[in-house]
């Protein structure tokens, strides 16, 4: 892969930040942790934003001092040319797809509850957060039903597309009932089954 | 671009959809245009999720049958090859982090919040609907601090990724006081008069 020493801008409880570990641990790519401590408001601190003008990780920084932020950006960017992505412009544009799927559609409602959740705005602001949950919903029935017929989101091939809709769903219980869920509950054991799998994704602090 | 006769599934008052109209425009690629009713459940029926299992519009049908889904990946499949997307992996892993910020940060605030506001939920759900404008803020903050030092997001060169950002940024004073916002006013402009830009986003029904 060859991208020489790769710095990652970081937080151990945001799944968006386990996606890019989990890439990185796919390719057995070493890397630099820095932590970013998100809930003392250092991503909005100027210095994190000269790496990313939106304030958020993760980020990826290059040896040469080339800053890459989104988490979906940073699974492509690493996995090109590798098993992961695949190499045809059909396959590529359906992990696209599933990419900006969960970036608009589970990580704003999944991400956004359960951090509600864990600030006790669950109670103190019930609409917003049922708004929420609500949609997270919606949007688990559209996975549940895709994978009902598939192994993995491109069919047989394990992709970034599985690592990035990971990420989100497999804490996705802590604030929607999964029970019901099947072929989501067995696409996560397919996923936790694959080479070099790990998840440290840590518990809110 | 030769990608045989292209279908785009598609409503013309969805800001995601004319993202599909504008790179075609600046394509000069001719389409055929199917409406989905998307505020009649249109998108969520069987034959709309058999094109993407999400129940969302635009989907694009290739002469071949084959449906892409999410306004992003349709950019990145149509632009592939073109001016509007860098050939270089760095370059373009910069459309890739906008693209995603779009859907993430831009998308699920100013366009839900658009869509609450004509269903009256402004008055009737004002917690949820505050949650939303927010977040459309915070979001439209980061972009306006980028875009007082850059052209377009890339820097130089107009891409897919202001198109990206132009489908609900040019929108969002609907919901948001966009007055103090220069650098978006002024790269708004800078959008709009690029050669064949054009804007056929109608308003909500």
């Amino acid at each position: 892969m060859a991208h020489g020493v790769l710095r990652l801008y970081d937080h151990p409880a945001s799944g968006n930040c386990f996606k890019a570990r989990l890439i990185l641990a796919h390719l057995d790519e070493p890397y630099e942790r820095v932590l970013v401590d998100i809930f003392a408001g250092e991503a909005l601190e100027p210095e994190h934003r000269g790496r990313n003008p939106a304030g958020r990780v993760p980020v990826l920084e290059l040896d040469d001092g080339t800053f890459i932020a989104e988490s979906g950006a940073i699974l492509l960017f690493l996995s090109e040319g590798s098993e992961y992505l695949p190499g045809d412009r059909l396959e590529r544009a359906r992990v696209w797809q599933w990419l900006f799927f969960e970036q608009n559609q589970i990580e704003p409602s999944v991400a956004t509850a359960r951090v509600m959740q864990w600030r006790g705005r669950e109670a103190e602001r019930p609409d917003a957060y049922e708004h929420r949950t609500a949609w997270a919903n919606e949007a688990l029935d559209s996975l549940e039903a895709h994978l009902a017929g598939n192994d993995f989101l491109l069919g047989d091939a394990y992709t970034v597309a599985d690592m990035a809709l990971y990420g989100y769903t497999h804490v996705a219980h802590e604030v929607v009932d999964m029970d019901g869920r099947r072929a989501i509950a067995a696409w996560i054991e397919r996923v936790e089954a694959q080479p070099r799998f790990m998840n440290d994704l840590k518990p809110l602090p």
